[in-house]
């Protein structure tokens, strides 16, 4: 596109940021303070990542990363075949009343399915506080059914668990969180989880990525350096991991998840001894990690007296046969695993938790007060949620929203197949999302636009997104959680959590439609 | 005491934590590493504070903070004229039980004025999952009337935002908080504090140590190395900046609140361009920043390009004329204001509010995010938060608990002055607490044990301190609020926020006798 060249990425002048901490975060906070000084006004294209990568003599890793994560908080755009590029501006002043007059009104009918009005906008630097779109078809994945939050249910247990309140429950709590909604939460990963340790292993947190965010504080301050990841692998936690100060190091995944072999290299070559892992269901392709892998990893944490990070993020939805059990109750002195009810309930309730190996209980809980004497969710969340699993009503919820995806992911993998046929379909065993990889499409009548060496040249996953997002069908690449992108890829990430039923044809339509676009 | 002698303080080694972080951070993680260890049991003497300064050459203030910060936590005991000691063991598990057999009574009589059962053994390195024992006669500040949180009005809201979220609402929000939220708080400010600038400058927090961890990061990311801070002040805003990397810097402070003169020295001499003040009601002396003074510290900060952060923790609550106005309205580019909900409605809420200057407003949802895509309190109780607030609810609740301190107050002061004749009693006009000066005290019938040559030797309060412990009345002593605790002290911090109406004349009964033992 011509205007591609309105603003020369060489232009663009980009320092690291001085100062301590990881090179993704200063150069993060380099590009933001260009753009909220204005200095990198919206549309300013950025140089290529390879390009910024050797002019700052950094990997290109870093470079992808921070482009990739200042892209999903909207302050960055990224079209395929253009610069990446400072987003429009948009003010929140609009926003905030937009809001405030939802908040006011009672009126039930509005819990619809419609879109929430787009973005409006706020002044430069502002972008962090910007609420996400949620477009019309969300076929991304991360967000549970928002029309099946269980407001009833959770209301009665905040009524209950305020009646039930001591006064001294309302002051001051320990850090770690109120010792009953602790014994609750155990209690119920105890049985839903098979996790083990006692009930004093659990820490109350406002959700995973505060979780991460303790546990990476105290590796950090115990001389780790590192961090390995999976790849691909959801970015917030490897994020925040950076932001403490943990370099993340990419391990391949295969059907069977992390490949242990590459571990152990990449572990040796760069000294790092804890590693963060989704063995009950590996994020984005849906491998369970195999039993003897499982084993691998446990073993290789001991021998380097390390630590496994199990992020046990939807665990609870598994369709085809009983959930694979926590890696934490094989090795509790070796796997810290962290939870949330962001996947579970919904994002709003802020509430989520740790089981911590008494090893590293004490650094937990030390780097957890230095935020703070109270750096968990409110005492009265934490009640609330005690009620609401001592009562069955967590049990309860499970259940109905189990039942819910097992039926939509049975409609969504008959239009899939109606619809794309052809389209290798992934990752279905578990979980609110997919992997449609478009390699072997066979759309009938539609032509694909050529091919080369290897075979046909199927429809790049980027292209879709993009058409996607010009029929309001929100759409995630696959390359968006790979640590070094491919040039190239085919395969789609399909979230159904938060997908309308009645609409699910409609939304398999705008995304056959979208891929057509891409090819045509 | 000879028990004094069983562990000889110069046989405890203690040596600073390896690697980066704040002096006074790696000292308390080093006594933490040996209490989790085993290495420093219970009951073990300490070395002096001087000794240990001396030995690992740092500043006496680094280990006098480390130690009082221990012993507020309970990990440390300190007793005058006797070594500062690790504290007995206590363990959680029979805590757990208690708190869970706790949240599942419903039994509105166990809202009682009966003490909390004290805690019970749990293993080293768990201090810090302990909850505060509440003493019977709770006179320490800080803590408000924990029988009249508004637990209805609370619970109302709730269900009406609830009721009123949309499903949007109810997935992800920005960092900063969600709008209607945001809105309704910087509405309230506007009316009750008399604040400035737009609604998007509130960030909600989930307290008051939240925001000053928070600000504390973006002025260390902006190269601040300093923080001036009152002195007496509030520990836990002093800890939490300390933790995140600012040295905090002693001003002394009077009658017309900070000595301005001796905060442009200190500023001069260290290079800080940051001040954490209380100017509404300076804690724990009790005066408000005089007008001059006001002026003084705002020209300051522009001077320097500096910062004023305005820790607004107790100004709804004035007796005898209407709020002091936030001194944040007078400047709003140069003045942070944190609120919080923790001694106006209770700590169990987990709401606060930070009011950011727009130079500040990146840096501070930067520096937010870092921690996790959702830093702040959950958006149900924001969206409660914003009810509560809109309804007039919040404004009705400060009213009945200023009327109901208005009166607690009086019937305080009397007690004071018949059971304490001479006792000076200090910093009365607003908050939930009052200093009382036992010099001049004149006892009947009470010998003072002594003179020398600048009169008579008035009782040390750190005795009565002890003395009121062994009789279940919570006081404080103001060294523990000094940068550099002075010898000897008369002057005890004594809240009436969560005193009993009803056993208010028994509690001072109980001071009276803890004075009357600390003499003899």
């Amino acid at each position: 596109m011509a205007t591609d060249r309105t603003n020369s990425a060489d232009e663009v002048l980009i320092a690291l940021a001085p100062g301590p901490g990881a090179l993704r975060h200063r150069l993060e906070q380099a590009i933001l303070e260009g753009v909220a000084s204005g200095r990198l006004p919206p549309g300013t294209a950025l140089p290529p990542s390879r390009a910024l990568a050797d002019t700052l003599g950094i990997s290109r890793w870093v470079v992808t990363e921070t482009y990739g994560h200042l892209v999903s908080k909207g302050i960055l755009d990224a079209r395929t075949g253009s610069a990446t590029r400072v987003a429009p501006l948009v003010a929140d002043g609009g926003g905030a009343d937009a809001g405030t007059r939802r908040a006011r009104r009672t009126d039930a009918a509005r819990r619809t399915d419609a879109a929430r009005p787009s973005e409006v906008a706020q002044p430069a630097g502002g972008a962090l506080e910007r609420a996400p779109h949620r477009a019309t078809h969300d076929l991304a994945p991360g967000v549970p059914d928002l029309r099946h939050v269980p407001r009833e249910a959770w209301l009665r247990a905040a009524r209950d668990a305020l009646a039930a309140a001591t006064n001294d429950d309302l002051g001051g709590q320990p850090a770690a969180g109120h010792p009953a909604a602790r014994e609750a939460v155990a209690t119920h990963l105890r049985r839903a989880r098979m996790t083990s340790g006692p009930d004093r292993a659990v820490v109350l947190t406002r959700g995973a990525s505060d979780g991460m965010s303790r546990i990476a504080a105290a590796l950090a301050a115990a001389g780790h350096t590192h961090l390995l990841v999976e790849d691909p692998s959801w970015a917030p936690l490897r994020d925040v991991a950076a932001a403490a100060g943990l370099l993340p190091v990419p391990v391949p995944v295969d059907d069977d998840g992390i490949s242990t072999d590459r571990l152990r290299s990449e572990a040796a070559r760069t000294g790092a001894r804890a590693v963060l892992l989704t063995p009950a269901h590996q994020f984005p392709l849906g491998a369970a990690l195999s039993d003897p892998r499982r084993a691998a990893v446990l073993d290789w944490a001991r021998e380097v007296d390390g630590l496994v990070i199990e992020d046990d993020y939807d665990a609870e939805f598994r369709y085809d046969r009983r959930p694979v059990p926590a890696l934490q109750g094989l090795d509790p002195d070796r796997v810290l695993l962290l939870g949330a009810t962001s996947k579970t309930l919904a994002p709003a309730f802020g509430i989520g938790w740790m089981v911590v190996p008494e090893r590293w209980r004490a650094a937990v809980l030390e780097v957890s007060v230095r935020r703070g004497p109270t750096p968990g969710p409110a005492t009265l969340d934490q009640l609330t949620l005690a009620r609401f699993v001592a009562d069955g009503a967590f049990a309860r919820h499970l259940r109905a929203a189990r039942d819910r995806y097992a039926r939509r992911r049975a409609a969504l993998l008959a239009a899939l197949d109606s619809e794309l046929p052809g389209a290798r379909v992934g990752g279905i065993a578990a979980g609110m999302h997919v992997t449609v990889d478009l390699a072997g499409l066979a759309l009938p009548g539609l032509a694909l636009p050529g091919l080369d060496q290897s075979g046909p040249i199927w429809p790049d996953a980027a292209a879709v997104v993009r058409e996607g997002a010009a029929r309001d069908v929100a759409l995630v690449d696959l390359r968006r959680y790979q640590a070094a992108p491919s040039a190239r890829s085919t395969v789609l990430v399909v979230g159904y959590g938060n997908l309308a039923d009645a609409r699910l044809a409609e939304a398999v339509r705008s995304l056959r439609a979208a891929v057509e676009a891409a090819v045509g």
